[in-house]
This record gives structure tokens, sequence and C-alpha cells, in this order.
């Protein structure tokens, strides 16, 4: 059977993920996201409206154009998670493909939303959920397609393989190797060992290269709730205003938050749209049990009305979990730092940034800023209270000795990022050009 | 009553801390350090037989001819830990004063030996313990001398505290704000803020600025347990050779090794001179309580046997915690890098360092070609498991609330590190020249 | 005679310099600067209008209340130079006081800009000229202001030598030591040994510590020239586009630009509001000797028709420079970057920015973003075609053997940027607390 | 006819370069380079003696072993310059070909001193020099190979361009765009131009990337000539020792440090081994026109009796020109800075670094430690007066618009460092694994 993989989008950035493997007369697409630096470099855009080949040539979603060098029907369209340069591009590009999109319950949810959102195409694929640990066969020719369970920064991520006559297709993007997670269980490398070790083995692995330039190990979820039990604890004698921010999609992040908030005697409230979405999806589908009485508002007048409360209480009394880690111009956490918010940031009061700053001059500048306008209101800031969610070296080195791909691909990176992982495989017996395939968006692999 | 401090050595390095207060007739001495880089940039240099007023010139000692100016007695030297920035002068320098060593009983253990392994002058100065949470009176005029317990890197640190009838004098060097360390009781802040509050308040207080240039918060060592937890557990199912290196003077970190090798069903044993040395005054003062079976051995043979018999044995069974997690080109893990012992190191192994590298150029050039000498050998690193034991601005800011002191002077640091604290403490209403006091080697303050 | 000295601003930044010196009963002022940063870190802030009192609050400029504290009147203010960071706020400080503005003539061209501007207050102040190498009397007792001839990144920088009897007093903002510059004359250290040596020598240097912590010598403009014909000769035989950019106020880089430009065939054109004011005094003044068909426009109007001229002329006989060096968001660079004039950019075309980027993170940021923002239109960047104005520690080290003070204060940065000055200080025997005095806005140092 | 482009050493690193092309029957070698990093990390080796395999074993010199899959027999070998890197493994690997060594007379008078001083191997091949711009038929099949001059930071370098029936291969390595050198000719653009233009163009150009993550232009030696003017000028009136280090290699260099010692009144001398070697040559081949009174020692002996007559006859009389410019432990400067020589460095002394560190970590250590040395006696450090002698991204630029090659091989640094060139590359449309090959050391590539 010929095995086709084509590179379609995320190599050469981080961002705008997609992958087509082609196994005989049928095509999975595995993730179709956004890059969202390439849409706010541009003054005021507004994507919903906006046609797919203008996003393309922004460079903001994956060219797809290259599907149709592929000679196969696509049988499905396969999310790994509900990050945005994971799904970011799917209301732009799956309505093109007769195909179900298939992820797991809460990847599903978040792709829902991100159809209900858009306003230029409608929604004609139909969604398919599938729990990790589950299979099922895709198109006609008996290709079965499994759905490993893996952790990140974000519930209901896995890796999908496809299984394929001469052998597994494993797509190993994002995760990091976490056997202690907060929420929900740990990597599943059990299964990725027998994987290695069944039938024809594995013809492919393509690699989450994120952090492949990084030494050791990257730290469990469990590493970062310790550090932020450290912080909280500390503060528990404080009288006055704490107020947190992190990634809205953590909801294990989220939930320490929580925790740890009522263990120091406040409430805990979550602000902001992408606040309310992620930790709403959450707790409906039942992934994260909140307390009963936690608050989450995502719109102004309810946040506003929510900040009055806060202040009438006496804002020693609670937590705001809100919106603006990087420091973005119009999140909640920046307008609170401008005043613009009803909440008074006064002298001594604690924001603690669960988050790491993402490194790019733009962002650092916004970070800084942020920083700054806290700083000219009396705050103290705690920061980078967090650990990555993409594999280091020693994860990438255990994951080529789990799965003993024939080939590997190295994704999710420019470049100079696929350096360290070119460097780990060539160690480990690979060799560029035959089995280590260092490529770019927009090609395809002809590897059987 | 006059009170000055003469601030002698470590006010414009980290390193050879010393510190006069005289008040009224009497003067105490806190710490008398060595600058070791100050050492070792000179060819085959050892210190043991070498004159003070050598060490003076070449900086690795504090310069004290400056003591001739405080008109008063020397009633105690008080050491504060047993790092060698702090007791490492106290051979060449303790001599010259008729008074006694005043240190908590570990303290005491590494004072006494390096009276011990001093060539050149003799060891005239009593010894006298005193324990965290304790008082005694130095000299004939009521001065009392009281020992608070902090959290550092190395267990039996305190910060004393001299009650003077113009307040107190609070010598705030060397720790962090743990509230869950691993040995020992937490930081006594509860103690702090009544010394802040009791009879006259804080008069001065002297800061350890190491971290005054870094953000938030030292996290606690229960951090870096739960760290380094998460690295062991992970290569529990490892079958080959594990080596872990950290600070010999760290205790609580030798603990964590010593209990996580045992939970992965690895033998641990302590390998190296200062390893034996600093593990074994633990255990003999029961600030420990190792296994029965832990080995310890510093001299050459017994390692050489012990080596042997790990190999023997299969290495698999072991985790030898060995010196050399800086790169030093003569300790044991650099050694084992360069093949000049008999463990062997294979493809894959794993090297644990439970440390990070201290930022000097020297020394990161001889911490890279260890890396690269383990490398070249196969092995796996696993670097930066590690949390510092020094405050960063939010102790400092929690201390100054604590203790409201009239005067700060900052050290442990030089001038660029300082920059931190003045802005802070700037930030707090303190100012330059009146009440903050930004000072150098060899000065005298006259406060009353 | 009482002498004394207020550090009014500067002395925590760089920006908003003010510094004042009590002779007597006779007060002289240098500099009344702008930090810029804090203006711009509010959104949509016009400081023409505002209020001294909101602006000293804002940390924008110098908080002169402490003037209260020095008994005696001030006789002159003297700005050294006509950057923004010291006249800045002469338009809302100066008419407090009832004294003449003293400086060189290009520097008083821009004063007056400066008071025309101005909104909120009038222009009660005296302007007087004097040029570099002169002298005269201020105040009724017999002090001696001196102008020594610079150089900096500006025309017509001096220090100002104000000479009493207790010696002279040297105010060395801004410099570096340029022995072959571009448009005036070296700086002239004949003058400041003859100043270290006569009379009763110098009683204080006030020193620019901007590179204090920058190893070797600040190249003269001459090694920037060089390397800007180096660039510009190579693309000689580019017949596209090609853009410059650079301090609209650095007239000698100016000057090098528009010479280059005729030597590779380019007709240049000078494009922004800064560009035409700072090239405009320059040669209305007779200190730059521009071609006579040198186009220099400042108005959007007058701009839109140049670039509409150059366009249909061929873009590849001009080289406009303009405005935008530190990717500004509304400079006229940043604004071809975006499209937003009429000048096309093609693949290909050059830009050069004769300027380095200030490193602060959000200016880092608006930096890249134009940079990214060209790059898109397919221009090639080349950049850091430059060399700093200020003094780096072997231009210290010389000017404190050229005037041997008795007193150094170092100024023009914060904390940790004095850090070099310091160490090199103490090299030369200098002892903070004695004769090195580090300090902070706001503070007065009585020297005799 | 075949072509074939096996990429044997220095696809990895910097260092260890050598690539062979065979164009049907006949095989052209360029470069047999050494990586001295992978010598120096292990302790007390001499190379001198060694056999190939072992140096292989180290990744010292180049795997030649992959020449016996091509088919075909070596008509040349051919370094392009004289440093190591290019011509350091020549003395172990050219005997195992049947071939001369043709490069220009500079190169090979090095060359022949590799031949020299090797103790293992003879030296059978034949030495046959060429000059910039000329041709020559190498074997039966009527190949050309030309030499194109190119500038470097040694004199003799050349880009070798083999002339097959499918278009030239240009082998790009190692260059900068130099249009006004110091020593020898400019740059041979226009024969670049042509070459991309006539009979098939340039079928493949491999390039040199070392400074491919660098924007902008690699200055021209005039530039760093101006910087060096300038440092040496501003000195004229020093009275004490000045002392200058620079690559031995880098004639131009030195020849500019010899004419500015005499502007400023004192008489160079050239000190060490390497320095002698170098400068010697390039004199007696009538490259330069030292001063007939230019002392050149290299030899311990003769050294010290230099030093000897230096501080006999004043040092304030001399530039001594030494080595040691990376610090390195054995070099003169380091002996210096340790007081092993006997040249007095007196307090403000000064210490020229014409050149800049390379940034590797064990490099950084030594450089810092040799500055430290100098500083505890007394020296002022002067560093960096140096520019690259390798292109960056702009010159990339300009050559692929000369030679519009159809295929590009990046070089002569490891993956990260072909960041840059690949997106340079990708922007002028060329693609991953079509036309843009990023490949690594032991590939065989086929273009026809």
């Amino acid at each position: 059977m010929e095995i086709e993989i084509a590179t379609i989008g995320g190599y050469e950035e981080v961002g705008r993920q997609m992958t087509a493997v082609r196994a005989g007369e049928d095509i999975v697409v595995f993730d179709m996201g956004l890059n969202l630096s390439k849409v706010l470099i541009h003054d005021n855009i507004q994507t919903e409206g906006m046609h797919s080949l203008d996003l393309i040539d922004m460079g903001a979603i994956p060219d797809d154009r290259i599907m149709a060098d592929l000679e196969g029907d696509v049988q499905a369209i396969v999310p790994t998670h509900g990050h945005l340069d994971h799904i970011g591009a799917i209301s732009k590009l799956a309505h093109r493909y007769d195909a179900p999109v298939v992820s797991t319950p809460f990847t599903n949810a978040l792709v829902e939303e991100e159809f209900d959102d858009e306003e230029k195409f409608g929604d004609s694929n139909e969604l398919i959920t599938m729990d990790p640990g589950e299979s099922m066969i895709v198109g006609d020719h008996g290709l079965e397609l499994e759905f490993v369970n893996v952790t990140h920064s974000i519930i209901g991520a896995i890796n999908p393989v496809l299984h394929t006559p001469e052998g597994a297709i494993v797509y190993g993007l994002d995760k990091r190797m976490d056997h202690s997670p907060v929420l929900g269980d740990p990597i599943d490398m059990k299964r990725f060992r027998e994987i290695g070790r069944e039938g024809e083995g594995v013809l492919c692995y393509i690699e989450d290269c994120t952090n492949a330039n990084k030494q050791g190990r990257t730290p469990s979820e469990a590493v970062a709730r310790e550090q932020l039990k450290d912080v909280m604890y500390s503060l528990e004698d404080y009288d006055g205003g704490i107020v947190a921010t992190t990634f809205s999609s953590h909801i294990s992040r989220v939930t320490s938050l929580v925790e740890f908030a009522k263990d120091i005697g406040r409430q805990p409230v979550l602000l902001g749209r992408s606040m309310e979405k992620y930790s709403g999806a959450a707790e409906r589908l039942g992934f994260v049990d909140f307390p009963d009485d936690l608050g989450m508002f995502g719109y102004r007048r309810s946040i506003d009305q929510s900040f009055e409360r806060i202040m009438n209480d006496g804002k020693e009394n609670f937590l705001p979990v809100v919106t603006g880690h990087q420091g973005e111009p119009r999140a909640m956490l920046t307008r609170m730092a401008r005043g613009e918010t009803n909440y008074d940031l006064d002298d001594g009061d604690k924001v603690l940034f669960s988050a790491r700053v993402i490194p790019e001059p733009t962002n650092e500048g916004q970070r800084y800023q942020a920083e700054k306008l806290l700083g000219m209101q009396g705050a103290r800031v705690y920061s980078d209270i967090h650990v990555s969610g993409h594999l280091r070296q020693e994860g990438h080195y255990e994951m080529l000795d789990a799965l003993q791909p024939q080939h590997v691909i190295p994704a999710h990176q420019e470049m100079s990022g696929f350096a360290g992982y070119v460097e780990l495989a060539s160690d480990r017996g690979y060799t560029m050009d035959r089995d280590l395939h260092v490529t770019s968006n927009g090609n395809i692999l002809q590897l059987v």
C-alpha cells in the first residue's frame, strides 16, 4: 500500500498545524490550526468573516491546496486537542472535505464553538467523538484510527495513530510526558511501547519539537501545582487583593487555582470571555468538578457586576482568575492594570502569572508594559508559576525508545527549533534524508 | 549608646562575608567568609598554609584591618551557617580576636573542621553552640544575641539578632522564606514580626541581596523535591546507570536523593570527600536519619572500591551521589566523565544535576565541558533540578514588612546586584544616603 | 563658600535630567529633561497642555520641588545639548525661575521650539547663546560658567563647567570622546586637562554613565561613517528602492547619508516632522551645508507629494531619509511598512537603520514589528549601522585621568547602570560614601 | 554526465570541512579540515602522531570513508584557504589519494607546513599553485577548475568553481563580500555574475553559512581598520605599555596593527609561534611589505630576549603583537597575564583584542579568565576591534542573485545555524528537498 505524508502547515512555525496521511486510497487529516500572530500583526482584522484564501496568503492558516496532489479521499479530520494552533482553521478549511471531524469530547466541544463563531462558511462536517484508548475504522479499506491518551496543557489531548498494513503512523503533536497530571490519566506509555513492537511496528512518527532545544525533562503538572501552592500558601496572611491569570484553556491549572484559593480562604471567580468558554465546557462535560459557588463570567456587564461585588464585599475575600497572562492589550488583566475596571489595585496587592511569557518580541513588549502598569498601581508580581506542556529532549529520547519508528519527521517548530531534535535523532542512529526528514510546509513525503 | 556597623567584606561580591557591629564598647562579628573564585583563578594555590595578609591582598578573605577603627572589644564571632563564603576565613582571622565563635551545632561542627584543616594558624577561639530560637548575653553591658531560625540551602542556618538599647540589629544573611522545608523547621516569620514591633523595633537590617534582581518568590525546598521526584520516578524503569550530583552541603537535597533512590529500587551511595564531610556531620549530629546501609566514602581508595562493587553488582541497582555539580575539573563526576574511574557510563545512562550552574564564565566553561564529556560517553543529562537558597524580591518585600527597620543595608552582592533591592526599598519609602545604605567593603556606618 | 549639589532628576533613569549646583548664594541649573517613556506608556497623552505637577507625578519630568531647600537664587538654566531628555521639561519648569537659559546656538534654537510648542505655560525666560570655548560670569559673586566643547550624537553639545573658589564643578553629560567627528570640532581634552590642573582643580565631576557597564572605547563617528559608506557603496548597483532612517537630531549622520546618497547616484530627501525640524535648524544656523537641491518635508501633504514624485521619477533615483528608526507606530517608516504611504516597497528593496534598538521591551517589540512588516513587503533590512554617543569605560578612565576630581557623581543611569562606573572609580582610588557618591533623585549633597 | 556531491565534513559543525564533487569519472575534493575543539576537550593530546581513524572517531577530521561510494578518481584536492578548519586534516587524509593539492600560493605554503609537521604519514601529494582568476583542466575529461578571488580573514582565499557540462559547481566557503579589503583585491563579483549567466549557469552552490542567522551585511575590513585606527590614535599620548593580539593568520589586521603602531610612534614586534609562521610566510611570498625593522619571534628564547629588550628600552616605545586572542591557556598573552614573561604590565597599560570571542562556553571561560588576570595586573582592555570574515544574510542574498544556482547546499554550520539561510533561500523561491538541500555529514547528493 502506498503511504504518503503531506506536511501542510506547522513545519516552518509553531502554529497553523496541518498534516495529511494518505494510505492507499484513504486520507486522514491531522489538525487544522491557526497562526494567530500572522493575524495580529495587522491592525483590526476580524478573521470570522474572512475567506480562506486571504488567510492562506497571510500565512495564518495552512495552505491546503497541496491536498489536490494526494490521490485519495479524505475520510476523517482529526484535531488532536483544542488549542487554536490545532483547531483554529477548521471552520475555514474543513467544509472543503466530505469527511467527519473526529476528536475527543472536550476537543469536539471547542471545535463546535469554532463552527458557531464562523461567519463566512457553513459547518457541513459531522462531528464524531471518540475517547482516548478507543479505535475506529476509517474509510472502506480497513484503516484503523486509534486515540492514545497523552498529557498536555489542555484536557482531552490524544495522539492519533493510523494503523496501516505498512505499520503505524503516529502523529505525536502536542504532549509532555506526565505521569502525575492533575486532571485525567497519565500519558499511556505502555500503549506506545506496544505499538512500537506489535505488527509492522511504527512506520513513521511525527514529533512535537516545540522544546527540542531544551535539555532534560519537562516537569509534570504536579510540579507546577506544588509551585503554585507554595506561592499561594505564602500569601495566606495577606489581607488585600490577589489576582491570578493563566491560560484559559489550561483546566488543570485553573482547577489548582480554584482549590488553593479555597485553601487560603478566598472565593475564586473566573472572569473573561475565554475563561468562561473553556472552564464552562470542561464543567458541562464533567471533566472537572468545580465548587458549586464558583462564579464564571464572560460578558462585560456581568464582569463589571462581579468586580463591583468583590469591591463591596472586600477584595481580601476573593481570587479573581482573569485573562491577560501575556499582557494582551484588551485582556482583563491589562484593563485592570490601566485602571479601566472597578477593581482597585492597592499598594502591595499581588498578581500571579501562572504562565510564562511566549518568547516573541511583540509579546514580550506587551507583557512588559502590562507589568509596568501593574507596578505603577503598586501591585507585586509573581510570574512564571508554570511548566510547559511540551516534551523536552529526554521525553523525545523516551518516545524514540518506545516507538522505534522507521521514519521520524520533526514538526511544530521552525528550522532552528528542529536542531536539537536532529542532533538527538542522529545520536539514535537516524540519518538526514534517509529516515530523518527535516522538511517544510507544502511537501509530500513518499514512505512506501 | 553609639552604634556602628563596619561593612568589612561581601559588600562588593558574593563571597568573603564579614560584618562587625559595635554597640557601645562591645563588638559582635558576623561571618568570616572566603571568596573561593579569587583563589581558584591562580594555578595550584593551597590556602591551608597561607598567611592572612596574602589572602587579603588576593581579595580572597575579608580585609579586617578596619576593625582597628572600631573602639570596643570583640565579644563574639557569629557565623550564620556553614557555607565557605561565611566560615571559610575563620581559621585565618578568628585567632586575632579574643572571643568565642558562637553558632548552631551543625555550623560549629563545620567551623571545627576549618580549624582542623588550618596549617598556618592555631585555633585559640572557644566554640559555643546555641540553637535557633535561643539567646545569650554577650559582653558585660547586657547586649543580647538571639538566633532566629531561617531556611537556606544548608541546615543549621540562623539570622542572628543583636538586641541593643537603640533597637535590634538584624543580620539577614543567608536565607529564603521557606514554609515547607524538607528538613528542619520553617522560617520563623512570627519571631521576625515580633522583633519588628517590640521595644525600639529594628534599628538596622542587613539583607541578603543575592537574588534581589529576580522577580517573585523563591520556591520552597518542597518544590525542588517535587521536581526531583518527578525526574527520578520517570526513570524507574530504566535499567542502566543513574548518577546524581548536588551541593554536598545541601543535606535536605541529599536526603531527597537518598529517599527517591530507595523508592525506585536503587541503593544510594555518597561519594567524594565533601559528600562524606557534610552528610557525615549531619548524621552524627542527628539532623538526618539516613538508612543504615547508606554508604559514604570520601577517600580515593574507598571510592574506587565502591565503584568496583557497583559495577560488579550491576550499576542498575545503585544511585551514586557524587561531587562535581559545577563541572569542577577534579571532582568525582568530571573524573567519571573523563573515564578516569571504574564506573562505566553507557549509552543512555542518566546524569542528574540537582544544582544550577553558578553564572560565571569560568564556571560555565567547566560545566559545559563536563556535560560534553558525559555526552561523549552516551550519558543523558538532566540539569537544573533545583531551587535557590536565597530570597527573591517578594521575600525582601515581606521581610521589610515584618521588620520595619529604620535603616537597611543591602549585602551579599556587587553594586549591580543591589539595584533590584534599592528599587524595592525606595518603593517602600527608604531613601538612599538617609536610611538606605548602599555601601562597599571597608566602610563604617554610624547609626546612632 | 558653601557648595551643594542637588541631584534632581536622571539619577535613577536615563531621562529627565536635572541637576542644580549652589555655590554660595548662586545657583546654576543644568538640564531640564523629559522621560518620554513615562508618557508613552499611557494611551493618548498630549504633554503640551499638561501641568508640571501632573508630569512630575508621572515621573516624566524632574521633581524640582527640592529646589526650595537650596538657599540661593537661580542665575542660569544651562541645557547641555538639544536632546529631549535634557531640554524636554524646560517649557514646563523654567518659567518658575527668574533666570536666563544659557546654551549653544543649536541647543537654544531647539529650546525655542520647545517654548513655541508649549500650550500651558508662557516663555518668560531670556535665551542667551554662548559658544563652546567661551565663558561668562553668572550672578553677582564672580562665578564663571565655561562651555567646554564635547562630542555627542547631536551638534552643539558642551560640558558646562562652573568655576567656584572651591574648585571647578564639571557637569559631564552627555558625550563620547571623539577625536574625528564628522561635523564640528573634536572633544577638547586639552581644556579638560587644564581644568584638572589649574587653581583648585576639580571639586566635583558629574559623569554620563549610560555606557558605564561597557568595556573599551566608544568608536568615533568616523567609524559609523565608514560603516555606513561600506553599506551604501555596496548597494551602488541596486536599481530599486533604498530607504534610510536615523535619529533626526543626529545631524552628522544625516550629513553622511546625504553625501553617500549623492556618491551612489541618488537624490536624498529628508521626510518627517522631526527630520525637517532638526536638519532645518542646523542648516539655518550654518552648522551644515546641505546640497541646494536637498528636499526636507515635515508636513503630511508635502511628504505625500514628495513620495508621489519619487514614484513617478523612479525610486531608484532617490534615497528617502525618514523617521521611524525605533519602529515607532506612527513614524514614517512604520507607515511605509504598513503600506500607508504611496511609496511602494518591492521585493529586494533595502531599508537601512542607521541606529540601534533602544533596549527596552516595549521598544524592542515595536521595532521587531516594523521589521516584520517591512519583510512582508519584501524589504531587506540593514540594521545597527551606528555607534553610540556615550562614553564607555575607557572614556571614563581618561576623563578621571584628565580631571582628577575630588568628588565624582555617576549620573544618567539607574543603579545597575552605575555598577561599572563604581568599579572603575574604586580601582582609581575613590571610595563610596567618601568621594564617590552613588545617589538618587531628590538628594542634596554638601561638598564644602 | 552524472554529478554527485558528497558532503563529507563540516555540515554539522563549523570545522573539519570536506566536500567531494564527482562529475562523470572525475572527482574533485574541496578542503580537508580539522575541528580543533574535538581535540582540545581531551587533555594532552598531540595530533601530529595520531592515526586518521582515531581522529575520525573523535570527530576531529572528516570521515572520508564515504569516498569509496563515489565511482571515480580523485583528480585534485583543493583547499580554499589556509585556516585549519579547511587544511588541518590534509596531512592525515590527502596521502590516501593519488592526486595533487591545488591552491593559491599562500594557502599552499601553509599546506606545506602541515605536511612538515606531520609525524605519522608522509607527504606523497604534489603541490600545485594557481592564482585567483586562473583556471586549469583537471582529469582527462575536460573538467575546468577555476579560482574566483574572494575576501576573507586570511589572504589567498578563493572560491573554486568546477565547470562541468551540466553547469558550474561553485564551492562558496569561506568569504565575506569585501569591496575595500586592506590587502589584495576586492571580491570578484563581476566574475560570479558572469558564471551565473554563461553556458548552463550554476548547477549547484555550496554556501558558507557561518553567519547566516545574522541580519545585514558583514562590514569590510576597511571598517575594522577604521575602528582599530580610532582606538590606537586615541592612545597616542599614553606613555606606558600597549599590547595587541589578533588572529595570527589575519595578515591584513596584522598589517594595520603594524602601520598604526608606527603612526603613534611605537615599534611593532610580532611574538609567538603562529605569529611568526603566518606573517613570515606572507612576507616571504611578497603579499605584504612589512617595515624592515619589524621583529618576528616564534621561539621561546628569542621571545624572552625580545621582551627583555622592550623592558630595557622602555615599553612605551613598543607595540608587542602577540598570540592569545581567545585567552588560550598557553598562548603568549595569557602567560603575560599570569606574570610568566618578563614583560611587566603596569596599572593603566592597554591590551587590545582585535578579535571577537568565539562563542563557545569553554572558550568564553578561558577568555574571561585571561581578562580577569590582565585586570588584576592593572591592564585596561579594549576588545572586539574586529569584523567577521563571513557573509551575513545580505551577502547571501547577493550571492544568490549573482549566481542564480539551480541547487543550493548550506554548509559550515550546524542545523540551527542553517535556519537563517533556509529562510532566506525559501524567500527566494527555493524549496527544501527539491533544490534547497539541508543535509548532514556523510551524505551523497545526486544532482544529475
